[in-house]
């Protein structure tokens, strides 16, 4: 393999999910076949990594210093999501009419890693809390441990600033079977049923 | 999402087998966690891309004019082993002991698509054979419908010029492709080839 070849799949590695043959099926495609979508590509990586920063506010990705949901004046600026990475914000905007604001952790509450509350930008939070525009927080960090520990220190955040505070829905997934759901899952649903009046 | 993300979640779906959600989980992926990865990824394709071209001699993807393996004087150069693909000679350059040389088809016949010899390079393989210095043919064309009737055309161009030729042992999968498979049964493959007569 010539060396600008293998340096090609060596650097393909750095993508998530890639091993050595994937990023050399990926480095043949290319110059095979789409040399130019692999030009377009560094372009696209250069121009993404050199004008992509952080908003100053909610701490998502973004590309000028408030980001574009931030500066909409359409938003509701009473409500705030809290999630820990931006993939979260897409996914939340592409399903559901969500029409607050967003904060993104960029990460959870992980002491073992060395990641407490300044590390995923509380301190600010804090601060935006006590301006009183915020009224309502909900809480949409992942259900997992570290992920449970974060809504917990986030709920008593907003308890002390009289904010109301709601977490995401845990439960069965639409379009899953009991049969087939973890028992964690299943024991939460059951727990958390909810009322049905006649006329659903 | 940022104009930016966009672009680059939309140039990451120019990789094979990459869609939608995979291009936008490397994309978060790279801004978040390793800046420094992509960089280094769009400096490889476009060194990658404008630096290798093909093999004037053997065809295969070749930083220089004459590429490596046919530039090396420690190679037999009477031995020619046929493949399909730059991929291929990567895997039987990493799973057999061939010290023989290549020849990259760049594809395989398909009259159906407009793949005839001469788009092959058929005619080139041709005048190398009536330069008499090859005196063994290899076909190594993967076993499906279409690599096995490019493996009867090679076998009919050897047989025209009294070279002797043969084809990689059963034990590669019908319908498979040699870059996907396993070591072992590549190395028995290609030990255990099998003379061919014109009349296959």
């Amino acid at each position: 393999m010539s060396p600008l070849l293998e340096q090609l799949v060596e650097a393909l590695r750095c993508l998530p999910g890639v091993g050595q043959k994937t990023a050399q099926r990926m480095a043949f495609h290319l110059l095979q076949r789409d040399r130019q979508g692999g030009r377009h590509l560094a372009d696209a990586l250069v121009a993404a990594v050199d004008g992509i920063g952080r908003c100053q506010q909610c701490r998502d990705l973004s590309e000028s210093d408030i980001c574009r949901t931030c500066a909409n004046p359409q938003r509701d600026r009473s409500t705030l999501c809290i999630v820990e990475t931006p993939v979260d914000v897409l996914a939340l905007e592409q399903s559901t009419g969500y029409k607050g604001l967003y904060f993104v952790l960029m990460g959870r509450l992980s002491p073992l890693d060395g990641i407490g509350p300044s590390e995923l930008g509380l301190d600010r939070l804090d601060a935006r809390l006590k301006q009183g525009e915020v009224s309502e927080l909900i809480i949409a960090t992942n259900p997992t441990v570290e992920g449970e520990a974060t809504a917990h220190y986030l709920a008593g955040m907003a308890d002390d600033h009289k904010v109301a505070a709601s977490r995401l829905a845990h439960g069965v997934p639409i379009g899953g079977e009991l049969e087939y759901l973890d028992r964690n899952t299943l024991a939460h649903a059951f727990a958390g049923r909810q009322t049905l009046s006649g006329d659903m």
